[in-house]
């Protein structure tokens, strides 16, 4: 794991800690990678159960992992005692999800108290190469964790 | 099944064949209820697997039947030999996913060959309560089968 | 005016002079022509200078007057020492702005003193005809006075 | 005017003369002020006619040039012969429109002869100070012209 410029170590483990209390990710064999200021990004194989029906990743897979990413990055600009959960978001698809895996990287446009502004950008890695597939573009709400 | 009035028995033999191909629906324990002419009902467990770091649904899975839900919706408007592809949607989450059952109904609000325009209301039944708990809106593009 | 269930004069009063201190709105020629609780209807013509490219009215247009629409039926569901701004909106846009008259119906869906969600629908009226050209999704965030 | 990457003059003062026929950016006193391959700036004042109830530029400004950029740089992707439409865009508000000018800078993300995915940046200028005030991402649709 990379650590960026966020150096405090109780952070990251809480940012962990609410990532792994998060079923679905589990389901979708998703995994928290990277953890930094502002920004963090999940990795996700295409599971055979996470299908749509031409048999690409479905818009729920690349959505979670999207949405994930960009709330945890909310909440490396968040206290100790907070979380957030997703007031809006929206997602553009841009390719199929197709490939080995995905990753999506969340990234803090404006930090807050009371909204915090993000966007997430997923990419589907197909035999070593990189494409955008979707973007998105969302309102974290802090709440008391 | 209630069938509305899309009287066609094949139309909606096909759309169920298309979403039995959706493993993710599976995965996520989701039934497609109720097919009618411009709109789709879909139906969900929040499945210990599908759960937020608070041990409500995961906004994943909200998004999920109601992404599926407005693209069969749209997928009713279309000729046999099509499919729908979400090109994007935005969902609103008002409440969170707590109870025993997720709802999610899709409506047709423009049909079209090149672009087609729906929205989705989630519900929560909570002891036999439904609450509004997302809206979505977006767009889905037909493709060939 | 109709003033629908929103029997408070005070409040009416107080939701027409916000408006009426919205320049843009006199510059597009809108009018609030309905105040009701939870719902606010704005009206305008599309003015020679408020076309797009082909003739129609602008995406500008459509925004401005279902954005405000929505705005002020948040405001209907406040008390009466706030204003609401715009946190964020989507729009889609379903057909031209032609004719000679846009209206603007904005609803709540969730009110909220942290947030409030709000839809709107945008129809053109030409040669008496009512057209839907756009519906609208977003979130009002209520801030003092 | 800045060319960038995009040499061919035809190309530029066909989006220019699109852009000087769209009437609402008169109106609003916006200038395109850089066309380049994929991305587009337009500027305008905050004029007293385009002002919110709180004295600040309005929502239906911001949005009215964001979209417009955007969609000019998807226009720079497209054959000559083609003009866009907007049909979706959403837009998050991050802070007031205070000040003596705005600027949006539009991007494509993905340009297509079906669709093209577009982003764009609005940033007030106040006392030299620079300020991100709103984000949108969107769907243009070319058109022929």
């Amino acid at each position: 794991m990379t650590k960026g410029d966020l150096v405090d170590q109780t952070a990251i483990d809480r940012i962990h800690q609410s990532f792994a209390a998060q079923s679905m990710m589990a389901t979708l064999g998703a995994r928290m990678v990277d953890v930094a200021s502002g920004t963090v990004r999940i990795e996700s194989p295409i599971l055979p159960g996470a299908r749509q029906q031409q048999g690409f990743g479905h818009a729920g897979l690349t959505f979670s992992i999207g949405d994930s990413a960009a709330g945890y990055a909310a909440l490396t600009s968040l206290p100790l005692d907070m979380e957030v959960v997703t007031a809006e978001i929206k997602i553009n698809l841009l390719a199929p999800a197709r490939g080995q895996k995905l990753v999506a990287i969340g990234t803090v446009v404006k930090p807050g108290k009371r909204l915090c502004i993000v966007t997430a950008e997923v990419f589907a890695i197909d035999d070593g190469q990189r494409k955008l597939i979707a973007i998105l573009q969302g309102t974290m709400v802090p709440v008391p964790a």
